[in-house]
């Protein structure tokens, strides 16, 4: 036996965390259909990458929930990046993107991994030299972004890219639950978000995306003692920012193995345990940390999220070669 | 203008080639519904390589025409291989896989690249304990191979795969010709088809698959200068097999450049003019060429094969970790 906290029912879950949309809208870059199928095709286009190997898609793969099941990511030559990959799944609702927060939305984040040496390893200027020896690509831009006379750049790849993302929102059980069907969780399910909420956890991870609503330090009460990364501190260079990083989503987080930002830990239970006592100061008891892994277990995409592929126009005479 | 040739109708075309079937059976190993969805499954599963990093997928892209894009593939860290990817699509029903023939159906196929130190790098062990170590993998083979005390094994995986590949045939436009559409094509593609049979490269990209059907001599005629690789003979280690491959499926060939063992040509014009100097001895007009390059267009998939993709389960805490 353990403490189990009083009883939170659906109305109380909806003030904690609200009801998740059906869209991330975005008024800077309104998701249309046409943004969207396009923007699908490039989630998946090795040819946005310098070698045509990588993709968005290989490292957040939307059958491993958004990410790779990798500790860290896996680039360019085989590189081996220093962080986790977090879930593309319901990333776009969160008010900030990385881990360390140094970009402030799926449109701006899209651009990172594409010229970063270690993961894409392309230049802007190859990604639109590619695109633009595509015919159908090159209608493709001009539908997603009429009226514009040069489509094809590598901003609106990004805005194209972020517009899919967008709609990559998974409900989940809980999230019935949330909007009052009490009998969709299990015994030990809601004893479990009973457990997270009388302890604290939602201190930190609340909101739609249960979590990604707020920078944390990762220590708040105990020093995390192997861990290295500074976190947000390398965006500001303000001491207080040291290992402060985005407090992640916990949707999906039951698929989304190795956790935390150097995916060192592949037990959820274990994660919960550390957390409870590096946020919290408080050591759960096996049973405490079981009943939360429960209830972490009804944040999955259910029905499962299955996108249909693409099928991605074939090159040109004049698109760039493949340079492994 | 240049010879075009007498025209090929669809009842002579269906001489030559026959008709596509709907699925490519092979009674050792039934295409069962069960089979087809783990194997479905498992051709996405990157967690079949030592890395868990590289699928099936990763080198046979279904929305790239079931192929990479690359002149030849990357496997295990970014080891480069020797030979370009093959489309899977339709490759079932070819009389022998690889381009040296070195196994004789899709079941014995899918077993190389699995445990190929530059490809997906696993061992039969590893493979097995990592299927072992996931539940809804351990229940999946159990449904596809009913009666089995111990159905997850090596061999089942690739039985799998190979079911699931038996399923991924692409009717095209020409098919449709063949059955007697012959609106379906245009005044060009038709010409194209005439000039590809009279200038005689139906000798050896005859049957279903348009290929597939023989080994030849890459130099049957004129020797290839550029060409390295000794194919067969690497196989059977016998004089006569020195330059000799299997007469690759002409079915999606117009989105499966680069072209040859080696992809070392990218312009499918090229490779049609190569063909015809290297394996008939002839010098193909532009006109010519340009013709047959237009009927090769026919055979790509109408309309384009759209698998949905499986959502693939956790790992457990015992699953052998990823070994990039
Ligand atoms: C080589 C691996 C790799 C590739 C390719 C890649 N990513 Fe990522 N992605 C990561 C990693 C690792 C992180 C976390 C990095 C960090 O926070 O510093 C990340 C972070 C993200 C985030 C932030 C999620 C969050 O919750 O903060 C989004 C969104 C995202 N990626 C989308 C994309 C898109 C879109 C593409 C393609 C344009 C892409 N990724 C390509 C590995 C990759
Ligand atoms: C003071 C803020 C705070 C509190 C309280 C908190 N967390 Fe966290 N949580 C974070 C931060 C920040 C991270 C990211 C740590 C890192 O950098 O890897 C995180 C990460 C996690 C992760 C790993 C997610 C992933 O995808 O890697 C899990 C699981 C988690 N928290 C669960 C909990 C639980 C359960 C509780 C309550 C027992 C809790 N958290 C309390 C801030 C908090
Ligand atoms: C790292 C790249 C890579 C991976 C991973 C890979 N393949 Fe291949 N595949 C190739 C290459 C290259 C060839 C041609 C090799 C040869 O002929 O020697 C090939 C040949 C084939 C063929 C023969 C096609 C033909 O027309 O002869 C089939 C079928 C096939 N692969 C299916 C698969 C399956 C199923 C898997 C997963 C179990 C897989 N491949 C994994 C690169 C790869
Ligand atoms: C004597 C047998 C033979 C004849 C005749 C022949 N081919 Fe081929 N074809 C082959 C072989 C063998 C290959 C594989 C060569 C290699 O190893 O890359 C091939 C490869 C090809 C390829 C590249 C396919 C790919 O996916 O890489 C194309 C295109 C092609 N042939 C078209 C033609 C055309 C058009 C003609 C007539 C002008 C023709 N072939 C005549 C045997 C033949
Ligand atoms: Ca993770
Ligand atoms: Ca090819």
């Amino acid at each position: 036996g353990s403490a189990i906290g009083q009883t939170v029912d659906p109305d109380q879950a909806k003030q904690i965390f609200g009801v998740l949309p059906r869209i991330a809208e975005n008024p800077q870059n309104p998701v249309t259909p046409e943004k969207v199928a396009l923007g699908k095709s490039l989630y998946f286009e090795r040819r946005l990458s310098k070698s045509s190997s990588i993709s968005c898609s290989s490292c957040h793969d939307l059958g491993m929930a958004g990410a790779d099941g990798l500790s860290t990511s896996l680039g360019y030559r085989w590189q081996l990046g220093p962080r986790n990959a977090p879930s593309v799944l319901n990333a776009a609702l969160e008010f900030t993107q990385f881990w360390d927060g140094r970009a402030k939305d799926v449109e701006e984040q899209a651009k990172g991994p594409i010229v970063n040496p270690k993961e894409m390893a392309a230049t802007k200027e190859l990604v639109v030299q590619r695109l633009k020896s595509i015919p159908e690509y090159v209608d493709a831009f001009h539908k997603a972004f009429p009226g514009e006379k040069d489509p094809v750049s590598f901003d609106n790849t990004a805005n194209a890219i972020a517009a899919f993302e967008r709609t990559l929102l998974t409900p989940s059980r809980f999230d019935r639950f949330i909007a009052g069907n009490t009998a969709i969780l299990t015994e030990e399910e809601k004893q479990g978000l009973n457990t997270f909420v009388s302890v604290g956890c939602t201190t930190c991870h609340n909101g739609v995306d249960v979590g990604g609503g707020s920078f944390q330090k990762f220590g708040a009460i105990h020093k995390v003692d192997w861990l290295k990364d500074l976190g947000r501190y390398e965006v500001t260079k303000n001491e207080a920012d040291k290992y402060v990083f985005k407090v992640p989503s916990l949707r999906n987080v039951a698929l989304t193995a190795p956790y935390f930002n150097d995916g060192s830990v592949w037990s959820l239970e274990e994660a919960v345990k550390t957390m409870a006592y590096a946020q919290l100061g408080r050591t759960l008891t096996d049973a405490e940390a079981k009943r939360i892994v429960a209830f972490l277990h009804t944040l999955s995409a259910d029905p499962a999220l299955v996108v249909p592929p693409p099928v991605l126009p074939p090159s040109s005479l004049s698109t760039p070669k493949p340079m492994p």
